[in-house]
């Protein structure tokens, strides 16, 4: 589960499942795809999610561009995010890395929109695991993201933009200090709940 | 994160996201809630999730029930659930608990219908966790349920009702072996990637 044969490799990856709630929802997902430069991480579409993987600038730029190649104004759509890295049974296949840590997606994205988010930053073979989940927690109120407290998440609003610089600097610092972590997250945008 | 304030105590929750990708979408997951009983269980709904806390035997009632009545023959819809029980920091509120396990939704379970599953177990704070995710995967394939490895997660087949006898299995031996776990599935019906 979570890998598939033994390695130890500094592979960042991303599961991106998109839930456009429209009639259209194919058309939306399949639009999203061809908006985005791959040329920076590996990729891979199952029935599930697009899967990228790399390394973790170029995986989240990516990950970034798809999120917001998706939005479109007037649908609810919700999007979930696992990224993962340093599962001891990872295998070094299905990657690209050349040291880089290109970002070839920033200079064309989307215009910026609000969005909330959910999620939870989970920590492997710590003993002192929640006070990393508190490290993390607390880049987001700098940030102004204004972190809430509810059962089993954290609750975070602001813009897509600052979400995606949020997620670059708490897996920067994740990568710094632990070896395997995996952040749960999911996107809402558009909800007739916040109306 | 994950919880709010500091306790020690036996309550099960689970989160559960319902993305009906219809313009209908509204309709289709107001109209599930009215057909959860929900006595065995507390519940609260907010802008991500429905949330059922409680005995876990009823919490896993009260989420298959939701999400089956959701279940629309021609609409693809996927349902994202985060199981789980024993934060350090999770509070002895926002609970229902008397001991008798209630299942109450058992009888009047809508028809039951093919799903794909993808999911992870998450355990905490232990250093053999990777061995307890085997053993969680090995139940499902006991139970024929076909599971495949996957980048970040497990992939399984099956029917609703199969799929959550499992999950009660699996929680079952969480339960009984670990102290703080999480059990994140995405559950898909009717995908357009399926045919």
């Amino acid at each position: 589960m979570e890998c598939s044969t033994k390695g130890n490799i500094d592979i960042t990856g991303c599961r991106v499942s998109l839930y456009p709630m429209t009639d259209n929802f194919s058309e939306v997902i399949l639009g999203s795809f061809d908006k985005v430069d791959t040329r920076a991480v590996w990729s891979q579409t199952d029935l599930f999610s697009t899967l990228y993987r790399g390394e973790q600038e170029s995986v989240i730029d990516a990950t970034q561009a798809l999120f917001m190649s998706a939005y479109q104004s007037d649908v609810h759509m919700v999007t979930e995010l696992t990224f993962s890295k340093g599962c001891p049974g990872d295998s070094d296949a299905d990657r690209y890395i050349n040291g880089k840590k290109e970002k070839p997606n920033q200079e064309e994205l989307p215009d910026d929109f609000p969005v909330k988010c959910k999620y939870s930053f989970y920590s492997f073979g710590e003993k002192d695991y929640m006070e990393e989940i508190a490290t993390i927690v607390e880049m987001a109120s700098e940030m102004g993201l204004n972190p809430q407290s509810a059962h089993y998440v954290t609750l975070l609003e602001g813009t897509a933009s600052q979400l995606f610089v949020y997620f670059e600097r708490a897996l920067q610092y994740a990568h710094e200090h632990l070896n395997h972590y995996v952040l749960e997250a999911t996107v809402s945008v558009n909800s007739p709940s916040e109306k």
